[in-house]
C-alpha cells in the first residue's frame, strides 16, 4: 500500500501546485519588478562614490520628489511588514495556547463543594474570576455556552452570526486549575434545608438517566429570568420574544418569510402592507436596538435586493410609558426620537398593547381609544419574569422571600431565609440594581472575591484550632481571623449605557471618575463598537464579531430564510 | 436640536478617539522608530562622497549582513504594502459592484416566458448562463437561496457555518439583464398539456393569497430528489438525513446533544457508550465525507475540551455494497479505507440496515446474520427518490414516463411525451448519468445556450414571413433558419470525482484531456479545497468559506448545542 500511495502523491503534487499558485502571480511578479527597481536606485550612491576619487563629476541631479516617494514608500511597505509579522505571530501564538487547554486538578473529596447555577452574565464573571484550587465547582445550565445578550439584536438581523457571539462554558472551565464539572440540564428545585439541588436534561437527546439531585456545601444561585408577558393574550402564541439566541434566529427566519410571502404573486396591496408591517414592543434599549438595526437591514440590503418591496416595509415601536430609554438622559432621548423620526421609525408612546393576534396587534393609544393594528411579526422586548424554579425556591423560604418579583438578597447577595451558603445574582434576584449585564457581572466577580475570603477564614480557623490544641498563642492568629470574616458588601459601580439606534449612530450615558457624559452620533457608535469588541469574553468572540462587522461592510446581510 | 446635537458630538470625539487607539499604538511605534533607523542608514553614502572631495580617509567597513537583510526586509515590505493596496482595492471595488446591483429591463409581454423550478445546481446553472434579454423568467423554489451541496458535511461539524455555502438566488437573479421573478414556494403540480404550474408557500408565514397557478411557454424543470429511504422502518423517525441545510445544522445540534447527555451524572458506562456511537449508513462520498469529518472534530476540538468522553466515541460506517466509493478507482478505495482503519472508522460494507430504532440499528451482516447495535445518533446518506410532484407529473404522461426512478428526457433534455416546451434536468431525472452536481450543472448550463439558440430560430422566422410577405427572396435566411434550427444534443463531459475523507487528507479521480490521475493524501486535500473554492458560484462564498476554514485553524469548532 504504502508504496502505491507513494505513486499517488507524486502524480499528484503538479496538479495541486498548479491549482494553487493559478491565484496571485500578478501582483506578485508586479511586486518583484518594483522591488528591482528600487535595488538598482538604491545602488546609484555608492557607484558615484567611487567614480569621485579620481575626478569629480558634477553630482547627479537630485530627485527629491521620487526618493521621498520612494522613502515614504520603504517606511511604510516596513512598517505594514512588521506589523503584520508581529501581531500575526502573537495571534497564533495565543490562539493555539487557547485551543490547547493542558491537565487539570481533580475533584478533592476535603475541599467544599459549589454549584453554580445557570451560565450568564453572573455565572461567568463568577467562574472568570473563581479560584479553582480552593473548590469543587459543578455548573448546571440548559445551555452548553454564554450568550453575550447586548449584541443579540445585531444577530437578529444577520449583522452577526449567532456562533459569533457565543462562548461555550467548557473554552472558559477548561483552563481553570482544577477541573469544573460542565451539566446541561435544566434546574427543577432546590432544597434550601437539605442543600441539594435537582436537575434534568430535557433537550432532544436524553441518555437513561436525565434527572438527578446533588448535594452543595455552596450554592451560587443565577438562573436569569423569564421575559414578562404581564398576562397579555397572544404574546406567547405570537410574539417573537429577544431573550435567548434561538429568539433571534427565529426572528431573522420570520421576518424573511414576511418577505417572501409579500411578494407571492396575487397578493393585495393591504396584505403586503400587512406583511411588511414590523411592530417592535418595548422601549428600552433592546426595542430600540432591534428597531435601528431593522432599520439598516431595510436601508443596506432590501433596497438592493427587493426593490419592489423595501419601500413598502414600515417599522412601529410601541412603549406604554410616556417616554422610550428611561434609564438615559433626556437630551440623549430628544436626539434618538429625532433619528427615528429621519428613520421613518414610528414611535408610539403611552400606548398600551392589550393583545396580539395571528395578523394584528391591538392598542390602547394615550387617549384609551382601542386601535387594531394589522403586522406581519411583532418583537416582544418586554421585562422580566421570576422562572419557575426560583418561585419554588421562594416558596420554600416564604417567611424571609415576600417579594414576588425575584429573590430577596442581604448586600452579601446571601439569599435572605438561608444560613449564608446560598447566593443569588444577576436577573433572578430583585435588588435596588436595574437587571442588567453589568450589575449581573459585577455581582459574580464580587462573589469570587468573597470566595477567596471564605478558604483563607476557613484555614485559619483550623490553624487556631490546631494551635489551641498545642497550648500555643493564637493572638496574631486570631487578629488574621477576625479580618478574614469581616466581609465588605456589594458595591455597585455604574460605567454607564450604551445603545445603538441605527444608521451608524449610537448614544452612551457615561460615568468617568464621578463626571457623567452624554453623547449620541456616528463617533459613539465607534465607541459603541469598540466598547462592546472589549467587553466580550474572549478573544476568540472579539476576532469573530469584527470579521463579521467587516463582512457585512464587504458583502451585506444575507436573506436567506433556513 | 441640531444645536444640541452638535454639543453632543463635540462632547463625544476625545472619549471615542481614546477608545479607539487603544488597541495598536505598540507595533506602530516600533514601525516607526524602525523606519528611522532605515533613514540614517541610507543617509551614510551620500555623506561618505562628500567627505572624499578633500581627504580620502579609508573607506567606511560594509556591512554585508546589515545591508542584505535590510534590503530584503524593504523589498518583502514594498511587495507586501503593495500586494495589500492592490489586492484589497480591487477587491472592495468587486464587492461593493456585487452588492449594488443596477436596475433591469421590465418583463416584456412580446416574449415567451420560461418558469424555472428549483435553486439547485440545475437551475442555479441554467440562470447563470441564460440570456434574460430574449425572456421573461420566473423562478419558483420552496428555498430562496442555492446550497452548495459537497460542503455540506463540512457544516455538520461546524467547520463550515451555514451561511458560508449558502448563496441568495437573488444575489444572482438581480444582476441580470432583465427582471427575474423569484417566487419562494413549493411546485405542487405541472399541467403538460394546459401548460400550466402550481405552487403553494408552505412556509410558516403565509399571506392571503398562498396558492396559485400560472401558465408558461417554456418549463425549466430542477426540482432534484428526495432521500431514499426504501421503505425501512424507522429511518425517517430517527435518523439524520445530510440533503439540505436544516439536515446538517440538526446533526450538529443532535451529536452535541448526546455528547452532553453522555456526561450527565450517573450514566452507565454502556449508556455512554450507547450515547457517543454514531452510524453512518452509506458509503457513497456524503457518508464518506461525514465520517472524516465526524472524525476530525473529535481529534482537533473534543479531545481538548471534553478529555473524560472523547475516547469513548465510536464512528461506524455502514454499506450495503460489498465496497465504498463505488465510483472511484480501486486503489484509490483501497487508500479510503487504510486511512479509516488508522482513524479508527469501523467500516461495514455488506451489511444492510433493516430497522432503525430509537436507541439502535438492526443490521443484516454479511453471513444473513440480525444484530441489534446501540447508537446514539444514525446519518441516513442514502439514495435518491422522486418527489411527489415528479411522480405526479410522469403519471400525467404514462405511455411516455415508465421509468418510476425518475423523469425521461430525451438527449436534447426536453421531457418524453411533452411537445417540447418541459425540460427536465438534474437529480429528478433518470438518464445515464449519475446524479451529481457536475452532470446537472452542465445540463442547465447546455439549457441556456439552447434557449439562446431558440431566440434566434423564432426572430428567423419572423423575418422569413415578413419576407415572403413583401415577396422578396428568402433563401439566405431559410439557410440561417436551418442551422438555427439543428440543435446540438447534451453532451456530459466528466472531469472526476473528489471526496475529503478526514485528517486532511482528500483522494480525486480526475481526468485532463482523456487522461486519468488517480490521486489521495495531503497535497490532494489541498487540491480538493481550491478545487471547491474555484466552484463556488461567488466572491462572497469564496471569502466566507475561506475564513471559515482559517478561523477552525486557528480558534477550532465551536460546541455549541443551540
Amino acid at each position: 500500500m504504502s508504496s502505491g500511495l507513494r505513486v499517488l502523491l507524486r502524480l499528484d503534487f503538479p496538479q495541486t501546485s498548479r491549482s494553487l499558485n493559478r491565484s496571485l502571480p500578478r501582483q506578485f511578479t508586479e511586486g518583484v519588478r518594483q522591488c528591482r527597481v528600487g535595488r538598482r536606485l538604491l545602488s546609484t550612491p555608492a557607484s558615484v562614490s567611487q567614480t569621485q576619487t579620481s575626478t569629480p563629476p558634477p553630482p547627479p541631479p537630485p530627485h527629491p520628489e521620487l526618493s521621498r516617494w520612494r522613502r515614504a514608500l520603504q517606511t511604510i511597505g516596513r512598517v505594514t511588514l512588521i506589523t503584520i509579522v508581529t501581531t500575526g505571530g502573537t495571534f497564533y501564538y495565543i490562539t493555539q495556547k487557547d485551543r490547547h487547554p493542558g491537565s487539570q486538578l481533580p475533584h478533592d473529596p476535603s475541599k467544599k463543594n459549589i454549584v453554580v447555577v445557570g451560565s450568564g452574565w453572573g455565572s461567568t464573571a463568577f467562574l472568570k474570576s473563581l479560584d479553582t484550587a480552593e473548590y469543587n465547582v459543578t455548573v448546571i445550565s440548559p445551555r452548553n455556552f454564554f450568550l453575550f445578550t447586548p449584541l443579540l439584536p445585531s444577530v437578529a438581523v444577520g449583522t452577526l452570526a449567532s456562533k459569533s457571539i457565543l462562548q461555550p462554558i467548557r473554552y472558559m472551565t477548561r483552563h481553570k486549575e482544577r477541573k469544573i464539572t460542565v451539566i446541561e440540564a435544566q434546574a427543577k428545585s432546590v432544597d434550601p434545608i437539605a442543600k441539594t439541588i435537582t436537575f434534568a436534561d430535557e433537550s432532544e437527546v436524553q441518555g437513561e438517566v436525565s434527572s438527578t439531585t446533588i448535594p452543595f456545601d455552596y450554592l451560587v444561585y443565577a438562573v436569569g429570568a423569564e421575559t414578562q408577558t404581564f398576562g397579555i393574550p397572544g404574546v406567547k402564541e405570537h410574539a417573537c420574544f429577544m431573550k435567548e439566541i434561538q429568539d433571534a434566529e427565529r426572528f431573522k427566519r420570520r421576518f424573511m418569510d414576511c418577505v417572501e410571502s409579500a411578494g407571492f404573486p396575487g397578493q393585495r396591496e393591504e396584505e403586503i402592507e400587512r406583511l411588511l408591517h414590523m411592530a417592535v414592543v418595548g422601549g428600552g434599549p433592546t426595542g430600540i436596538e432591534v428597531s435601528g438595526e431593522l432599520h439598516d437591514f431595510l436601508e443596506d440590503d432590501l433596497k438592493a435586493w427587493y426593490p419592489e418591496l423595501s419601500n413598502k416595509i414600515k417599522i412601529t415601536l410601541i412603549e406604554a410609558l410616556p417616554s422610550v430609554l428611561p434609564m438615559f438622559s433626556r437630551e440623549l432621548i430628544d436626539y434618538t426620537v429625532s433619528t427615528f423620526k429621519e428613520s421613518k421609525i414610528d414611535i408610539l408612546t403611552g400606548t398600551m398593547v392589550k393583545e396580539i393576534k395571528d395578523k394584528s396587534v391591538v392598542l390602547q393609544m394615550p387617549d384609551k381609544s382601542i386601535k387594531e393594528v394589522p403586522v406581519g411579526l411583532v418583537v416582544w422586548a418586554g421585562g422580566n419574569k421570576a422562572r419557575d424554579v426560583s418561585v419554588d425556591l421562594m416558596s420554600r423560604l416564604s417567611d424571609a422571600q415576600k417579594n414576588k418579583r425575584g429573590i430577596t438578597v442581604d448586600d452579601h447577595l446571601r439569599m435572605a431565609g438561608t444560613d449564608g451558603t446560598i447566593f443569588a445574582l444577576g436577573d433572578c434576584t430583585s435588588s435596588q440594581y436595574a437587571p442588567t449585564a453589568q450589575v449581573a457581572s459585577q455581582q459574580g466577580a464580587y462573589l469570587a472575591r468573597m470566595f477567596r475570603q471564605f478558604a483563607k477564614r476557613d484555614a485559619l480557623l483550623e490553624q487556631v484550632s490546631a494551635a489551641k490544641q498545642e497550648g500555643t498563642n493564637t493572638e496574631s492568629l486570631e487578629k488574621q481571623l477576625k479580618k478574614a470574616e469581616n466581609l465588605r458588601p456589594f458595591h455597585y459601580s455604574h460605567q454607564g449605557s450604551l445603545a445603538y439606534i441605527g444608521s451608524e449612530k449610537a448614544i452612551a450615558d457615561l460615568e468617568f471618575f464621578h463626571h457623567k457624559f452624554a453623547s449620541g452620533g456616528v463617533a459613539t457608535f465607534l465607541f459603541w463598537r469598540s466598547a462592546y469588541l472589549s467587553t466580550l469574553f474572549s478573544m476568540r468572540n472579539r476576532v469573530l464579531v469584527a470579521t463579521d462587522w467587516l463582512k457585512v461592510k464587504l458583502f451585506g446581510r444575507d436573506l436567506v430564510r433556513d
